[in-house]
C-alpha cells in the first residue's frame, strides 16, 4: 500500500528536546512526522508523551520522507557535528528541489554556512536555527533563531513563530536572523552570554554566602527578590528555586551536596575563541568559560586548599550594613550584566561586518526576551536601545544604559574590592569592572607596550597626535640595533 | 664554472632577524649563505652590515643550495603561514635525503607537526624553532626552542648551542624541545606568557602613574630599583630605558607621545585559543590579549570618555604611605607574574598529554632564562621547582611559590582592591587574583551552575561525596519536565 503524505513537517532525533519540539508543534495543529534512529524510541514515544496525539511516527528515513507533504520540512535535532552530516546525507535521495532541511542542533556556525552552500547548490534550502529554552522552552515555546536559506523562511515561518515563545506583549520570540550560519552563529553568542549570566550569578552566590554568611533561606529570598527588580529574569528565578530545592528529609537544599565541577558543551568556548579571533574583548564570557574550566579542577584545587586555602578575615571594607552590602552585590550584578551584554553585542556586529549579515540587533534582542535561557526584563531595554538608534556604536553609550552604569558603579567597585580583600574568586566582576574601566579611559597604558614592542623587536609605534592613519615609526632606543624594522618577527 | 659548497648553513629572509642571526652564527665561525627573494637586499647586506665577514650571498635557491654541504641545513626567517610552505617547495627540488630544513618564523605549531611529517616521507628532516629575542637577541644571543625531526638535532645541535644566549653559569638557553610541533607550541606559550608580562608592567605603570601620580622620573626610578630584585627582568629593564627615553629637546619622555592602541601578530592570541581549547584557565594572558583588543578601539574609547569618563576619587583605600603602596604594587606584580607562569605551565602540560610530547618543563624554563624576551632571574627559580621535581603538579605548589605567593597575596589584594575603587583598569591583576582565589578554593560555586544546567537543559549533575567518577543525576526540579535527560542539547 502506498503511503499517505500527511505530515506538515518532520522531526529527526527524540532525545528530550525533540520530543518537546514535537509536542509543542502538535500542540499547534501541525502534523509531525517522529523520527529516531534508534526506532524503539519512536514507539515509546508514541505510546507515552506521545499518546492520543496526532503525531506520526516512522522507523525509516525513507518512511520519515514518504510521510511529509511538499516543500519538506524536516528538523534536525541531533548531536552536532558529523550526525548532522550523516543525517543529511541520508535524507538526500528522498528530497525533492525545494525542501527545507532545518538543523536545530547546536552547530557550530562554519558548518552551517558551508551546509547552505552545499544544500543550496543541490537545489535544496537550509535552515541552521539556533533553538534556546532547554526542556521547557522546547514543550511551551522556545526562542527561534533560524538563519540560512531566505527562500525557506516564508515556508517556515508560520511554524516557527506559532511554536515560539511570545513577549508579554505577545510578539513571537522568534524571526529570520539571516543568511547561511547568523542563525547559529546568534545562538551561539546566546549561549556565550547565558555562561556569562551564570557565572555573574554564581559569584553574587559565593559573595553573599561565604562572604556575608547568608543562610540558604535568606540567599532564597534575595534571588526572589531581586527577580522583581531589574535582575527580572529566567536564570535568576530558577536560582531562587534551586535555592530551596530540598530532597525528602533532608533540612538543607540539595544544590549544598552537587560536585562544583561545572561542565560544558563547547558553545561558550566558541563565543570567547571567535572574540579572540575577532579582536573583539568579550572578556566576561571568556572568564566564565575560564572559570568553569578551573571548576573541573575539583581534584587539584582540594589538594591547593590544604596548602594555600587560608582564609582571609571577612571583616567588611566599610562600615556598611549587610543590607547595603546586599544592594551594592545586586547592583554590581546589574553592571556585570549591562557590560556582558554590551560585549556581546559588539562581537555580533564584528562578526556581521565580517561575514556580511544584515543582522538586526533590535530583533535580536527581541528574539532573546522570551523561551530562551537569558530571556529577561533587561532584554526589553537592550530592544529598546536598538530601535530607536540601529547605528548605536555601543550599548553602554545608550542614555538608558549610561545611566544605569553610571548609577551602579560605585557599588560595583565595592563588591570588587570587597571580594578582592575577602580572598572570594570575582572573575567575571573583575573582568567586567576592568574592560569597563578601560573602555572610558581615553587613554590606557598601550603607549607603553607599543614602546616595548618596538624596542624589542622593532614593531615601530604610532604617535598620538598623528593619529590612526599617522605614520609609523621606529626608535633605536639602546642606540645599538639595526637600520632596519622587523617584518617577519611577531611578539 | 662550477658552484663550490663552502656553507655551514643558509638563511631565507634577510629582514632583521635574519640579518642578525646570520651575523651572529658568523660570529662564530660558521659560513653563512643568505639569500632573499628581493635579491638587491642580499647585495645591500654584503654591502653594509655583512662588510668584511665570511658571509656569503646567494641570488637563487639553486645558488644557495649549491652553496651549502651536506646535510644542508637552511634556516628559513620568513613570515609565518603561506611564505613557509612555499619556500619549502622551491627548495626541495633542490635538496637531498638527510638535508634539513629549519623553520625560524613563528608558525603555528599545528603546521609544523604537518611539516615534519610531510618531510620526513620525502626523506628530508624538518626542524620548527623557536626565536626569542628580537633584534638585540638574534644578534647576540636568541633564545632557542627547536622540535620537529630528532634526526636533526645531532647535526644542528652545535650550531644553536653556539649562537644562542648563556645564562650566568654559561648554560645555552637552547635544547632540544620535542617532536613535531613541541618547538613552536613552546614558543607560542613564551609568546603567550610575553603579552601577560607586559600588561602586568603596564598596569603598574598606570597606577603607579595616574593612581599615585608618580612623575616619569620617579616611575623610572621604581622600574630600576625593581629591576635589582625578584622582578629583574629584560622587560622590567627595557621599562625603565623607554620611561627615561627622551627626544633631542624634549623634556618629557618619548613614551607619552606614543599611541595607546597595542598591535599583535597572533602568537598571544593563538596561546589564548589553544587554552580555551584544551579547557586550561590560563586567563591571565586571555585578558592580557584582550587588552591589547580594547586598546585598539581607541577612538571609541575616546569617545565613551566624554560619556562614562568622569575619574573617581583617588584618595588611598587604607592609610598607608605613598611608599608602601609603592611596595604593595611590586608584590601584586610579583604575584601576577608568578600565576601567570603557573598557568602557562599548565597548559604545556595539557599538550604535551594531548601530543605525546616529553616535554621538560625544567628545560624549557632554561631555554626561557637567557636571549629571550621573557628572560629573568624569576626563570631560575621555576627551573629550580620543576628539576627538584619533575611531577610538580602545579607551580603554585612547589615550596618556594608557595612562600612567595603567600608573603604577596596581601598586597596583591589591597591594589586590585585599589585600582578598582580608583577606576583604573587592571585586568591582569584581577583575573590572576580571582584565579588564585578560585584555584585554592576546595569549593567554587560550580555546584550552583551545574544546578541551572540540570534545571533547565537536564544536563545531569554529579554529588560532592560521590566524587568525579560517582554517577549523574537528574532532578526533576520544577515538578513539570520529562523522564529523559538531554543528550542532544548543548549549553
Amino acid at each position: 500500500m502506498s503511503v499517505e503524505a500527511v505530515g506538515d513537517v518532520g522531526l529527526i532525533g527524540l532525545a528530550v528536546m525533540g520530543q518537546n519540539l514535537v509536542l509543542n508543534m502538535n500542540d499547534h495543529g501541525y502534523v509531525v512526522v517522529a523520527y529516531n534512529r534508534t526506532t524503539s524510541k519512536v514507539d515509546e514515544f508514541l505510546a507515552h508523551e506521545a499518546k492520543d496525539t496526532k503525531i506520526v511516527g516512522a522507523h525509516s528515513i525513507q518512511e520519515l520522507c514518504q510521510k511529509l507533504k511538499r516543500p519538506r520540512k524536516i528538523i534536525l535535532l541531533v548531536k552536532a557535528g558529523a550526525p548532522v552530516d550523516e543525517f543529511i546525507a541520508q535524507l538526500e535521495p528522498y528530497l525533492e528541489e525545494g525542501d527545507i532541511v532545518i538543523d536545530g542542533g547546536n552547530s557550530h556556525y562554519p558548518d552551517s554556512i558551508r551546509r547552505t552552500k552545499e544544500l543550496e547548490a543541490k537545489g535544496l534550502l537550509f535552515v541552521g536555527s539556533g533553538v534556546s529554552g532547554g526542556e521547557e522552552g522546547a514543550r511551551f515555546g522556545p526562542s527561534l533563531m533560524p538563519g540560512g536559506s531566505p527562500a525557506a523562511w516564508p515556508h517556515i515561518k508560520n511554524i516557527f513563530q506559532d511554536i515560539a515563545a511570545k513577549t508579554k506583549e505577545g510578539e513571537p520570540c522568534c524571526d529570520w536572523v539571516g543568511e547561511t550560519g547568523a542563525g547559529h552563529y546568534v545562538k551561539m553568542v546566546h549561549n556565550g552570554i547565558e555562561y556569562g549570566d551564570m557565572q555573574i550569578i554564581a559569584e553574587a552566590y559565593d559573595i553573599l554566602k561565604n562572604g556575608l554568611g547568608l543562610s540558604y533561606d535568606e540567599l532564597a529570598a534575595t534571588f526572589e527578590e531581586w527577580n522583581k527588580g531589574e535582575l527580572d529574569s529566567f536564570l535568576v528565578e530558577l536560582t531562587a528555586d534551586v535555592l530551596k530545592y530540598k530532597e525528602e528529609g533532608s533540612s538543607v537544599p540539595l544544590v549544598e551536596y552537587i560536585r562544583d565541577a561545572a561542565g560544558q558543551k563547547g558553545t561558550g568556548k566558541w563565543t570567547a575563541i571567535d572574540a579572540l579571533d575577532y579582536g573583539i574583548p568579550v572578556t566576561l564570557i571568556g572568564e566564565a568559560v575560564f572559570a568553569r574550566c578551573l571548576s573541573a579542577l575539583k581534584d587539584e584545587r582540594v589538594r591547593a586548599s590544604g596548602i594555600l586555602g587560608a582564609k582571609e578575615p571577612q571583616d567588611l571594607l566599610v562600615s556598611k550594613s549587610k543590607k547595603d552590602f546586599i544592594e551594592d552585590v545586586r547592583q554590581a550584578m546589574y553592571a556585570a550584566k549591562i557590560i556582558s551584554y554590551a560585549q556581546g553585542f559588539m562581537l555580533l556586529r564584528e562578526a556581521a561586518k565580517v561575514n556580511n549579515w544584515n543582522l538586526n540587533y533590535g530583533g535580536i534582542a527581541m528574539m532573546w526576551r522570551g523561551g530562551c535561557i537569558i530571556r529577561s526584563a533587561f532584554l526589553k531595554d537592550i530592544h529598546h536601545a536598538f530601535t530607536s538608534n540601529p547605528q548605536l556604536e555601543n550599548l553602554l553609550l545608550d542614555p538608558f544604559f549610561t545611566k544605569a552604569i553610571l548609577r551602579c558603579q560605585k557599588s560595583f567597585r565595592r563588591v570588587v574590592a570587597q571580594a578582592s580583600l575577602w580572598g572570594i574568586p570575582v572573575p567575571a566582576y573583575s573582568t567586567a569592572l576592568s574592560f569597563y574601566d578601560g573602555y572610558r579611559s581615553a587613554k590606557v597604558p598601550a603607549n607603553l607596550i607599543q614602546a616595548q614592542r618596538d624596542y624589542f623587536g622593532a614593531h615601530t609605534y604610532q604617535l598620538e597626535k598623528e593619529g590612526a592613519s599617522g605614520k609609523w615609526h621606529h626608535t633605536n632606543w639602546t642606540g645599538r640595533g639595526g637600520r632596519v624594522s622587523s617584518s617577519t618577527y611577531n611578539a
